[in-house]
């Protein structure tokens, strides 16, 4: 009987990234409508200034500041009305001192004023207007460049496109944006036992989970699953599909045979068909331990081998898989949310332990409730709403104490 | 000069529910493949055992855990070799007293046994296996039905379909799954100054935002964008706009000429293409106040101005038409992420605050820092990670006091 010697994840994880780190995530310009959720691949510059002119935030007239010292609400200040600026239009004339000019919300100022008063504070009287409040200098007033400077940084590579950043690459005036395209992952799901969801089943077979929670969590994490089948536990068939694979994938992520069965002929297969190959036979992780990642030099592939527990697979994709992108495309990890345990839980010696929980309102913030399932049982994820992980050096958690749950999903 | 009478969040929520409290949103059947990110319409039960057999979680020796009472590490119990179960196929024998038989992960338990001894402690010798440990009842082993019963209910209308839930729909046998379709929204935004991304800028126009940010937001809520267009301030063309828009869409949402301006036309073409019409005229939240919201019974069609600003256009989006697809999908709120808040912050008295902040790491939990910045300022919300809410009662917040934020894009 052979042990297994296992990587911790902090491990894995190094050796993994100096197989890749000559990777260059491709990238695509993109209609930036079409950039949602995507990541950027460069530091992006403001072409010109936001807003390219000084624009009024309200309803107001124009007037030169100092003009409307001392005026207030039972002392109004009379200004000589000087024209009114229309929207989308250049105001084609400048204040002197005693002048004031109506500016709709988002309209230019003329030069010569530096202040708006608003409309609500103001009242004309033929050709002067009655000023009640005393303006400051720049007030209700956006300066040019105020929201992105020409030739300034407006977005950091490795942001996560959300509608806020569309919004602020349409005010910068640039219509197509470089984001990371999606890397490709094929998915290989192995085991006698494995039926497709509308197959009719025969005694002792069950329904392949993998390929379809493994290919949607691939989706979600920014990948390209370039394609997703189901092996018979054969050597020579799944060698000719992981090699078929490896042609035309960046990694081949195999699930299932990673235990230590006679049926088990991933470890052998990934041996032959890569080279260097094997790096990391084991993973001190609960659950996930039956991992094993190679790499293939010739054809530049990642080889991982998932456990065949949906659970266990869900977990080592999100910690080994997902992390990866991140890494290459310079995202930030997303937030997670801090709560209270709601029991003592242990943790397992040696291994980092990744907990589903479900997440729910306590008196005092969230609290954090361990939902607990056989590692083959897919409600234990659906039950949850993220998960917490234990440190492999802590010896578990005590009622009440603080986590930070990490939302699936987000 | 008319004062707005302004609605708070809740009371214009109530309106807008009971305008659309018979909407029905349309189902789509989508292969499960496909529902990644959407909501379920119905309850889902289990139209089959998962698993529909009883399995081993290990590699191992089905036993009669009675027959192992007693084992242990240095006295084992000796039992006759039955056979060894094949993967993906059934047991086809049954044990009786005194037997054991080799099960691989995921196979059949014999019928006569009741748990599975690990590998790791077990030994065969010749016909017999030399067993290691006291097996309790139902060790390693998977009941039918203990992921999800027959005819139990496998997920509820309402959860919105992560990895997991498609691996549940695949485990149950369940290829397509009924899921809400998106309401269609469409979106004009108005206003003379405004220029296309692409477009050569004369001098007084800046770029359009909203019809980009608001139609990113908008897909990202779960709506389908059936049109986007910039129209002039012109009440003519304005209305035959919106007259357009309320024949093929769910809502039209304006953005732009909402406030007091002379060139403010939206509260009058709503009134004149709706009816009954406009039902709140001015939200008390800030940014946001110049909100208008109508029906037209006709159409059946909801009708929202929502403010010129991108920053207020995006959070009264958020308030009210996000909140909306959330009511009528059943789908629960996003969880927030309890902080301390970095200052003091004042409130707006009678007014709802929408405070956007970024997130950073203390010392002991997230700390929110207010982002500050106009309404017009895009800029605000990319330097931003989410949001917190100032009740409308309450009077500001002081350094340090618990906040909790809501992530964008959660």
């Amino acid at each position: 009987m052979k042990l297994l010697t296992v990587d911790t994840i902090d491990e894995a994880r190094v050796k993994l990234l100096n197989c890749v780190n000559h990777w260059k995530v491709p990238v695509n310009r993109l209609e930036i409508a079409k950039t949602l959720g995507r990541i950027l691949a460069e530091d992006l510059c403001a072409p010109e200034d936001i807003p390219p002119f000084r624009r009024s935030t309200v309803d107001g007239y124009a007037v030169i500041a100092a003009d409307t010292s001392g005026a207030g609400e039972s002392i109004p200040v009379y200004l000589k009305f000087a024209g009114a600026v229309e929207m989308g239009k250049a105001a084609g004339f400048s204040l002197k001192s005693g002048q004031c000019a109506y500016v709709p919300t988002g309209g230019m100022i003329p030069d010569g004023a530096d202040a708006v008063a608003m409309v609500e504070h103001c009242e004309p009287f033929g050709d002067e207007v009655a000023v009640y409040e005393s303006a400051a200098v720049g007030s209700h007033a956006a300066r040019i460049g105020e929201d992105a400077q020409k030739g300034s940084v407006l977005l950091r590579r490795g942001a996560r496109i959300r509608p806020q950043e569309i919004g602020a690459l349409a005010a910068a005036g640039i219509a197509e944006a470089p984001v990371y395209a999606p890397l490709r992952l094929a998915l290989i799901s192995t085991g006698d036992e494995l039926a497709a969801p509308s197959a009719q089943m025969r005694p002792g077979e069950i329904r392949d989970i993998n390929t379809q929670a493994l290919g949607a969590l691939a989706a979600e994490t920014g990948y390209h699953v370039s394609s997703a089948r189901i092996v018979k536990d054969d050597e020579t068939l799944l060698e000719a599909a992981v090699r078929e694979a490896m042609q035309t994938s960046d990694i081949v992520a195999i699930s299932g045979g990673s235990s230590q069965g006679t049926k088990d002929v991933t470890a052998q297969v990934i041996s032959r068909a890569a080279s260097p190959g094997i790096f990391t036979h084991g993973l001190a992780i609960k659950p996930g331990k039956p991992t094993i990642l190679g790499y293939d030099r010739a054809s530049d592939t990642v080889i991982a081998g998932l456990p065949g527990h949906p659970v266990s697979a869900l977990v080592v994709f999100r910690v080994m898989l997902s992390w990866l992108v991140r890494q290459l495309t310079g995202e930030k990890e997303p937030y997670a949310v801090p709560a209270k345990i709601s029991c003592n839980l242990a943790a397992s010696p040696g291994r980092t332990v990744y907990q589903p929980v479900a997440l729910c309102r306590g008196d005092d913030g969230y609290i954090a409730e361990p939902v607990f399932g056989k590692a083959g049982m897919i409600s234990t994820l659906t039950a949850a709403d993220g998960y917490i992980v234990i440190d492999l050096n802590k010896e578990g958690l005590c009622d009440g104490e603080s986590v930070e749950v990490n939302i699936f999903g987000s």
